[in-house]
């Protein structure tokens, strides 16, 4: 009976909480930046835990853990779960971990039942997807997407990442053949938690996501002039700083009413000359915006520099503008989609469908093979922090729903044969 | 006939172009802090010029370096004029060295008219006006308020400034010892650029100020929450940015109609946790403002902190106030304006009375002496940079205005005997 099939609650429970005492902080969170010591021995936990499980182990060359359970078809593809074992600095112990000790739970629960698989299954574990060294760097290497320019200039220091990746049996070399063929893979699908207050606000526990937004970032540089700020009247000046005041204030309004299911943020300002006594002569502030669609994301872009222009028009300012980066919106697989809807369905579980607005290794998965992705809540919606909390039983609810998704994307129903 | 004298202009142009030569800039500035190589090029450049012109040279323990003509009267005083010979970084050629310059040759011209002074008359250069190591160094030393904590704590590296007195001869003993006995002064005048453009607009030659205003300065710190700015809707997000946005938007309003004769500056902005993605926690703004009635400046302290106090409740975020420093505001003598005044009357130039909203040495000498100052127009009000410019027959104006101002203070009249 293959829809009885449940995780083995107590398992799951005590991994995540034993995955949470490695890099453990003070504060409850975990400390495991991608390659750290601390995510060296989370990898190697979960080495041990998948071959305690008999489960295969792999690891490619760009550092992705993987357990697998292989099937006995001669032209069977891949179906792939997982998420990533890496944190922020300072960070919590849910996000990523919890959609890899699901995977893991999966695969071992298809394992015990003795099933017959139409296609592998591979529990896998990206590298540094919260970017340390290069965000989703895992997930990009294994899609072909990673460029030695990519790993020629890493953040933070190069020689310091050279050494790390030695240090971790690693090689650039190696990361760059860590491609995999899309045809071999069948699908992909994540559990995260949401990191938002959506699902804990409308009361349900699963949330399953059409899409990782876009996102596009600017740096934006209101440029007044650098008068003494006691001899200059206050008529006579021009500011720079005014023309961020009123960017603040107005870019507010617009996306709240022009686009109500886009966010934006500035997040860094920098003022030069920078004293006490100087008018402020350059505001560079950070921005970026995110949307699900690409005609809202490109109407924002409009919306927005548009907004800065009139600003600096009115106050007398120049505006230097410099695009940083746009990741395009990642739409999620409807046979994905349907097939965790099912799962739900299944396990009586109410789902809602929602965008998702924070990054995650599908947005690369989707971009080489049908890929999906679900969240349970996380209570006040605490994110990248030690507060970071998802209930025990929504945990449990993130087992189950990944793993009837995936029996349904590796096409394993009651009337495959034992 | 003591009305007819004049400054000899070929002679003070060349001398202040001769000075621009020191520590010269390509961009036509000069380049001086205090202490320099430049800067001590240009006080030993001093001390030549007023050897040169037979007048007696002296520099104590702070490195004040002076030119003296001395009274032969038994009880005289000394009437003290002059201004700085050091700059900003990369700075302007007239901020502070036309003090210097028109001082000099007002005494090289009564020198040369050989008049019996009632009272000695002494041109000096003050160390450090511009603050490299502590603002208003020398005047400070003169006037007995330096302290040895002072000393212990310099603007910029502690061991670089023992390293630097060292080098230019001087000590930290020294400055501490040059202390003068305020009843051996007579009156203190400083000539200075405007750095403003109200006497340019009035085509005015001739500021004479009212008085130093007083600064007040604060560091205030809007306080948000640091969340997700992909995952958090916007409505429930604390943005420490907007509390600065709406701040910097109102207080304009608020100083220009409540404080017309005030200003203030938002100079300094810093955001944390500063990132592109997280919505700022910490937004930290340098707060200066100026005027020249203590009442006033009080009533602007009690406004702008209201302002802020109003701006975080109606955006829900907290607020943390550091009072950084005050500086009392320093009204100037009416005996040193009638001076200055009576000689404009005599050399038939207009003038203004005004405040000054940069700081000065005057402010100094105006705690312990009758003290006085008076501004010439600089072009387009440019300051603290190349720009700066004031032109030859104004420079001259200062020379001449700041003789018979001397010769006033030191009660020299036509019927002094010869």
């Amino acid at each position: 009976m293959i829809e009885a099939l449940r995780v083995q609650e107590d398992r799951l429970l005590a991994d995540l909480e034993n995955l949470a005492g490695i890099g453990a902080t003070p504060e409850g969170g975990v400390h495991r930046p991608a390659l750290s010591a601390a995510d060296l021995e989370a990898r190697h936990w979960l080495m041990a835990r998948a071959a305690e499980a008999g489960l295969e182990t792999y690891i490619d060359g760009a550092g992705n853990v993987s357990a697998v359970l292989r099937s006995g078809v001669a032209d069977a593809r891949t179906v792939l779960c997982g998420s990533h074992l890496d944190s922020v600095p300072q960070g919590g112990r849910f996000d990523g971990a919890l959609g890899v000790v699901a995977a893991l739970e999966a695969l071992r629960v298809i394992k015990e039942a003795g099933i017959n698989l139409p296609h592998h299954l591979e529990a896998i574990s990206f590298t540094d997807e919260e970017g340390t060294w290069g965000g989703l760097l895992g997930s990009r290497a294994l899609a072909g997407q990673l460029t030695p320019d990519d790993l020629d200039n890493p953040r933070g220091d190069r020689h310091a990442f050279e050494e790390t990746l030695r240090a971790a049996g690693l090689s650039k070399k190696g990361a760059l053949q860590a491609r995999r063929a899309p045809e071999s893979i069948h699908a992909w699908v994540e559990t995260h938690v949401e990191q938002g207050l959506r699902l804990e606000e409308a009361g349900v526990p699963i949330g399953v996501v059409t899409g990782i937004v876009g996102i596009a970032s600017y740096w934006l540089t209101f440029i007044g002039r650098a008068d003494h700020a006691g001899t200059t009247p206050l008529d006579r000046r021009l500011d720079a700083l005014r023309g961020l005041a009123e960017f603040v204030r107005q870019s507010r309004e617009l996306v709240t009413n022009r686009f109500p299911h886009g966010v934006y943020n500035c997040g860094i300002v920098e003022v030069l000359p920078g004293a006490f006594n100087i008018v402020p002569e350059r505001v560079r502030v950070a921005l970026e915006f995110r949307h699900i669609d690409p005609g809202k994301l490109e109407a924002m872009r409009e919306a927005l520099l548009g907004l800065a222009l009139h600003v600096v028009e009115v106050e007398g300012l120049g505006l230097e503008v410099e695009a940083k980066g746009i990741q395009e919106p990642a739409p999620t697989s409807r046979d994905v989609i349907n097939a965790i809807e099912a799962a739900c369905g299944a396990l009586g579980l109410r789902y809602l469908e929602m965008p998702s607005y924070a990054g995650h290794d599908t947005q690369v998965m989707a971009t080489i093979t049908r890929a999906g992705m679900f969240f349970v809540p996380s209570v006040g919606g605490a994110s990248h922090n030690p507060r970071e909390f998802t209930r025990p039983e929504d945990c449990v609810h993130a087992g189950n729903v990944l793993l009837h998704t995936v029996l349904r994307l590796a096409g394993v129903t009651d009337s495959t044969p034992k």
